[in-house]
């Protein structure tokens, strides 16, 4: 069994967290196990690098920038492996010169683009602990760069593919993909084994701690990724092509209070209206999320859109003035929003999802302003008053807190 | 004009200090030179790195502890280039994979074996400073190893001779290398211009601030070392293969007040006995610095040597415990000895400089208990309540704080 194995650098930050670190990869490697670790730069000294950059130059290079940064990962790994070789099994670290990690693209958002695993296999045959520097790579001029945001979790997900490794697992600070938010939901339970396609959706929905990318490339290889807790010793959740266990109708269900909708009202019902608004919208940079087009009274329509708080003004201002290139009657923003959303593989071929949904909402007396659906998800706009209420009574109406099996 | 300039990790710990740095390398640029800067870890980084080391492990593998120290020069040259970019010109960092700098031997203590500078030679050519990472290179197996104590000056001067420079510049927290003490003897002055085999000597005598290694390579390629202040403006001190400006006997005066002497006395006076003396300590791990052999009486020998005061006692030890492999009547130790040292390629061939030497010692009432000499150097063992006076008298009796010229 090969394993990638990826750690935040929030879980580095201090000898004690790098003897946990070192304790999961000891408890594989002693089964038998090859172990490549990823680690990022410990929160700590990336804030301090960060910190000395802004101090001299309010905006420093971004190549000069990705030099100082990527220190801050390769002497985490070192350390971890230190502390590898102090709990007595043998461990190296490499960075990305050494990993043969190759990308390409601008620095501070660099794409990986090829891996050669050569020294990795090495190592691995040597039976040694190999930790690696996330976030790097090595570019067409020999300059390292950074992948930007979640660059750790691209990194080892793109190893475990380059590797062939069975699975590649994410240590984090909660136990898996849950049901619900258990914050709101008390009844949310760790999924145990979804597909894929539903991690894409849980991960755009926020649930996830992996960002949607990340799940593409292990689909793309075919590779397992498991998600869970560094503390605790649960199994987390197994993200794979078929599953197995659950038999549920939907995985999980989310909330999201963050977004405010915008009807656009009395649009001419032409070809390409659609088209026209959202390219301006677009052009100014504004995130559209949800769009339901509906038709309105005496041939006009009705475009309306949920979009991120703080962007509904820049939308509205946007729109008003390009009301002589796209004629409407009036724009109606409603502030007090909520989006929630199901999702799960097994509502395809099953129509009878979203009348339960919305049966469930209704017994609650909770009124649903917009719906959209895909093939694997439902989303509904509601009162953002109604939001936790909407996920328990969505949580309670597909058993959610039982897998099938029980 | 191409120039490697050396800065010391201790003149890069804080933003303003690096500015200094950055000026220093600015003001030669845009004279039109091109420019190399070498920089080691910043003090308190590579303190702040040793320290998370030690935490972790009392004994970390050299090979992780040269991964993480390496990132400290990594991190100090992005710094350093952002600052050069901030004020105004083109800059760019470079590691040891990136400058193509290679090595060979141990972690902590490999050897420079190879330069590749050809993306240095690319990136100078497109006018921009090129600020490399001191102590480190890559070795056979692709890793980073650290080069040890005074690494980034050896980094300097092999850049310098890779590339061709016209000269190598240290900067120092000193004016440069002084005819003596300043603090002892009020009338030092700084030197101009020595050769690189008075500059051995200095250095060996510890008024220089770098290591005789960096001072024969220099020699080697035929570079120009240039020794100055980071702070003052001033010329410092040049060391290359011909003097110009200096025609004085001596170049300079040091005081050793850390030897205490050890007399061996009564030795057999047979072939091989000096041999197994200093076998016997050079096995304990004693170091000998002077040595002298003298008859003694009835067919037998005396050797005394200068040893550091704290390993005095191990000597003794030794010696008395060999005493049946090499016998001798009595050790003999003074802990209240100095050494006064003069040195200067203006010796050679002019048998009158010891005689000077010595008058001057003598009209200050100095004995002298030990004298060794050798083509450059003139080395006296004295009383250490006599080492001050000893310089002082020194100095004056050569006219040191006059050049030749003057």
């Amino acid at each position: 069994m090969l394993t990638v194995k990826k750690f935040a650098g929030s879980s580095a930050g201090s000898p004690e967290q790098l003897r946990n670190v070192a304790r999961r990869c000891i408890e594989d490697y002693e089964k038998g196990d090859d172990i490549v670790a990823v680690i990022s730069s410990g929160d700590t000294l990336a804030g301090a690098l960060r910190k000395q950059a802004g101090v001299i130059s309010g905006s420093p290079s971004k190549r000069e920038l990705d030099m100082l940064m990527t220190t801050g990962a390769q002497g985490t790994a070192a350390l971890l492996a230190m502390t590898l070789e102090s709990l007595g099994v043998r461990a190296i670290s490499l960075n990305a010169f050494q990993a043969g990690i190759h990308v390409t693209g601008r620095y501070g958002e660099a794409r990986l683009k090829k891996i050669d695993g050569s020294r990795i296999v090495d190592e691995l045959g040597d039976r040694t602990i190999v930790v690696v520097a996330g976030d790097q790579g090595v570019n067409a001029y020999h300059d390292l760069a950074t992948l930007g945001p979640g660059g750790s979790n691209i990194t080892a997900v793109e190893l475990a593919g380059a590797l062939k490794a069975d699975s590649c697992e994410f240590y984090t600070d909660v136990d898996g993909i849950y049901t619900a938010d258990p914050s709101i939901c008390p009844r949310a339970r760790v999924l145990r084994d979804v597909t894929y396609g539903e991690m894409m959706d849980l991960a755009t929905l926020g649930t996830g701690s992996i960002q949607p990318e990340c799940v593409e490339r292990a689909k793309k290889y075919g590779i397992p990724l498991v998600i869970r807790s560094l503390e605790h010793k649960t199994e987390g959740t197994i993200v794979r092509e078929e599953t197995v266990l659950e038999k549920n109708l939907i995985s999980g269900v989310a909330l999201d209070k963050k977004a405010d909708r915008v009807s656009v009202l009395g649009l001419r019902d032409e070809p390409g209206v659609a088209y026209r608004l959202f390219d301006i919208l677009a052009k100014a940079q504004v995130n559209v999320d949800q769009i339901l087009q509906s038709l309105g009274h005496d041939g006009s329509e009705d475009i309306s859109f949920t979009c991120p708080e703080d962007q509904v003004e820049k939308a509205v201002e946007t729109l008003e003035n390009s009301r002589e290139k796209l004629p409407f009657t009036k724009i109606d923003v409603d502030r007090d929003t909520a989006k929630v959303m199901v999702t799960g593989s097994g509502m395809i071929g099953r129509p009878g999802v979203a009348a339960k949904l919305f049966e469930a909402l209704y017994n609650e007396n909770i009124n649903i302003s917009m719906i959209s659906t895909s093939e694997f998800r439902i989303t509904c706009i509601i009162s953002r008053k109604d939001g936790e209420k909407a996920v328990n009574a969505i949580h309670d109406a597909f058993s959610l807190d039982k897998t099938f099996a029980e």
